[in-house]
């Protein structure tokens, strides 16, 4: 089977104009077949206090109003997804940016009301793979944002995370998949105090663990149990690193946190 | 050779969602091949001024200076694009929308600076036929949104009818292209105080007599000057009409104005 890399970027990168550059230099690099998956960053909260908007989180979820779901429509789908596809073409790479709703991609249900009332935030139904394998045919380079929709006529919030190993479950069955999370630490630390204090590799067992210890970051455990996920779904490998070392990762080069089943 | 559709939905149209509706509606049963480009409308003006920033015009064209891009950026490629995807999926149509940016789908030149400076304007240079051919040979309709990029890195701001008369002629190579700009007046009017003097057909010459005596209003002009820049360069049939009237002149039903050699 042909390899094909899965890359998610994270927010906090998104927030950092010359970081985002310079992973996105690296990122054109990689000869595989290769999908970016973008997060959203602090951008459309920014937007949306300007706008008199405030944003609702819960249990680190952002609830998605109409109001909000639009500031997210323009910021993830236009400014952020069609500034990273110009960088891209800039750097020789033929980028196209999607949302789960453009080639139904990515197929939702808005998540149901049970404690919380999310919003328009959905949960993946179904991945379009071979809408993702014509564009790859055709010489493209995917760049997704965490936006999808309902079937219906509604766009919907997706997290970013989730996409991206929702992807690279879907793909698994027709490539080789690597799934590298970036973002701006190391890899996941031993002590969240130490900024060096990378894992090098971690199974599922000493995850729960640490989880039951309290020694895992709370922002962490959403980005561990969907690496998990997957690797306990047919993705060859899932790596946690620093948007810097994304390169050497996908080259072979032993950097970041490796998860094992 | 092979029907093609290219429909170009006016900003008037987009700002009422009800017509918008029902345009997509009609726009979703078209069976040939087809693409539709979106103008802008008045929702990056309002979100623009709610956020501070002021729309400067010259001679009916935006002056895009760097705030101004990143709002249409967000609402043009964001917010109206994958409403309009949405909506297109619901309706059973494969849409997946794109910038000029997408694909290299349309690659510009930021305009030049001469007596006015049009901030992040492109120009178009070059439309990427096969892309545009690969999508629709996966069975996509592809939503094009008057955005495009500079292929060093910058979004761009282009006009829309501009945007649907470049993609006409050049894909007039390999297809039979019909052209149809559709905006809230039934065609082209010999005496705009009365709405329903609509003008049947009209010939360059006569647009040319008509332009002069200053019976075309100023607006109809650069859509005119693109209608017959299109004809004479290989689009079978270019169609000015009510977007109302969309579905029927997609039928061969002769309604609006036909603009002839």
């Amino acid at each position: 089977m042909e390899e094909l890399v899965v890359v998610k970027i994270g927010g906090n990168v998104i927030d950092h104009p010359e970081a985002l550059d310079a992973f996105l230099t690296d990122f054109a690099q990689i000869k595989t077949p290769k999908i970016l998956v973008h997060g959203g960053g602090k951008i459309a909260t920014d937007i949306a206090s300007k706008l008199g908007i405030e944003a609702v989180m819960v249990e680190g979820r952002r609830v998605t109003d109409k109001p909000m779901l639009d500031i997210v429509t323009m910021v993830y789908g236009g400014l952020i997804n069609k500034g990273i596809v110009a960088k891209l073409q800039a750097l020789g790479n033929n980028a196209l940016g999607i949302s789960g709703a453009d080639g139904n991609s990515i197929l939702c249900n808005k998540r149901p009301i049970k404690e919380i009332d999310y919003g328009f935030v959905g949960d993946v139904k179904k991945v379009n793979n071979a809408l993702l394998d014509h564009l790859m045919e055709g010489g493209l380079v995917p760049v997704v944002c965490p936006l999808s929709h309902d079937g219906q006529g509604n766009m919907l919030n997706i997290n970013a995370d989730t996409v991206a190993t929702t992807l690279a479950k879907a793909m698994a069955e027709t490539y080789q998949v690597s799934l590298l999370y970036c973002f701006e630490l190391k890899g996941v630390l031993s002590d969240f105090e130490d900024k060096n204090s990378v894992i090098p590799q971690i199974t599922l067992d000493e995850y729960t663990v640490l989880k039951t210890k309290g020694s895992i970051s709370k922002g962490m455990i959403p980005k561990m149990d969907n690496s998990f996920d997957a690797i306990q779904n047919g993705v060859k490998q899932v790596v946690i690193c620093h948007s810097e070392d994304m390169l050497d990762v996908a080259q072979g080069i032993k950097k970041g946190t490796v998860l094992k089943k």
